[in-house]
């Protein structure tokens, strides 16, 4: 169903092997979701996209859930079925309720309403909103 | 420049002086920006967007920051660069640090890159993920 | 300023004036607008869009200005700024009003949400929706 | 299957009961699809929602089947398979031909090819097309 | 399904029949996929896209497995699962081993990526690249 | 006018002048682009983004100018113009015709009108495209 074979864990290539291991560990639980075996194809891509999401994804000058609202936010806009559905779990697993679902949802609205009536009237950029 | 005149306050129909007037005393300043001054040629869909912006931006279950954050996060996923300037400029306004910006952007690029390895690869649904 | 250089007249394969030939004569008018005149380093993909674009956009089943607007909508969800502004002028040549522009980019506008909240919860296809 | 659960006319909040009671007058039909059912679980955004959906596909300067089209363009422009079903479906009940569907199709094809052309070759925008 | 019916073989318009003959004769092949089933029903849109993609794909100054590459980058870009799966499908049958599919999707996801930071930031255009 | 200064070389944290001093040995040039000059204002992101494009654009199963040619696909069809740009000026610099790009870009032309065309008619997966 998915254009690469989803790997089973006997399955793995050992670096990607390597990468489950620290996926487990690093969320302390066993399951693996499918984006990860699919990617599993190819341990360099594997790797490097996990590093990159404990890096990004990681409590910072934002914390966690803002960053799980914003990947929602940009899987809508994308329309990645498959984003929507992880991310919105994983907002929903680190405390998100419904009210703010649907006011993150009503926000996406809003936006992708106004981006597209600026950019039909092509709206010329305020001199005060010209950055820095 | 935009596909609509751009309106001064003296051009306004009467119904979007109003609204106009609302936006000022909402906003508590006299500077009212180039949105508004496309749309303001449609009344009824500058009463409309107005009114929305107002409910859907206050403080709610999530505060108005983490709105704009989100607002930014759709406006790029979208391609619009007015929406892109203005909200980055709302934002600041209400108090988004450097660091939380560039931490919102990183989290924009990933979500960018992993929506089109999901959909590159088909990648099915968890069981887990399949919602209520 | 492009990545293709804009060719003037003189500049033009024999092939590709062959094909500003026939634009001239169909549109009735000297003006070539850049689109053609950057696509016209490719003779063969200049002249099948052009043939293609006289085809589409011919009367038929819908009429040329409700073609005209349906082509501005889809150019601003692209976000695609030369085709908003040389369709809309099409749109203003073919007899669209100010009124007609505004809610075409408030139907726009609410396509654009409406689609953003029905991906966002995954609403499931109705079967009275299922097609044929 | 949603990421929020379908509301089933017994669940609904009272104040979205009332828009329900709305949208079954306005259409004269006790059908109400599952896009309200979604988003019924937060009243403020499904009225707003109704009301504006109300307001924008009236008939005015443009007829209500012309307002269809242009809504499953957007929609089948920005990839949202609900909004495009619901909305065909829309539009034939208004009325819509098989030939003007085929056409209406054949102009988003040809939008969206054109617009990446001009992007791809960044053609710059005619004066003739600069706007008002 | 689909929102126009999936044509057999013996309810072709005799136009589309004529052009179900030439994609036999061109891919030497009987099967016919879906795409042109149901594109069947507007010949002259059937025939104008069965002959540009003949154009566009025959092998130039790209070979014909690059170019399968590049539709399945735009495909994902753009959530068009059909369109994903069909081209990978193609590009697979022209030689694409599973190193270049998971090369391809990973230069589309940093592009993906990149694209939105680049947005985010508006990093103006560097000189060196303002095109000729 | 991006919504991040751009870095002079002086103003660079020390981390992001170790990334530049690796980005100018790489390209064995002391040029560096803007891209890179706004993304220094956050030397984590901008080290993981660089390291990251040097390991998907090396040589592998697909050589150096393919791997442009996809990125400036994925571009156009986000419409990135930034990206469009850089990545046009980085394939001509690796080779790329005048004629291979007017063929990639036929070739993004069409898949992006056939995107649209199976997204409207909803045309289902055949069978034979169902993966592995």
């Amino acid at each position: 169903m998915s254009t690469v074979k989803l790997l089973e864990d006997h399955e793995l290539p050992p670096a990607s092997a390597e990468v489950f291991a620290d996926i487990r560990a690093t969320r302390k639980t066993d399951f693996v979701n499918n984006f990860w075996r699919t990617l599993a194809h190819d341990p360099v891509l594997l790797k490097r996209t996990w590093e990159s999401a404990k890096q990004v994804m990681a409590p910072g000058a934002l914390d966690p859930l803002t960053k799980e609202m914003i990947y929602i936010a940009v899987s809508v806009a994308q329309s990645c079925e498959y984003c929507i559905r992880s991310h919105t779990a994983a907002a929903r697993a680190k405390g998100m309720t419904d009210a703010q679902f649907m006011e993150l949802i009503g926000v996406v609205g809003m936006a992708a309403e106004t981006n597209r009536l600026a950019l039909a009237m092509q709206t010329p950029v305020d001199e005060a909103f010209k950055g820095v």
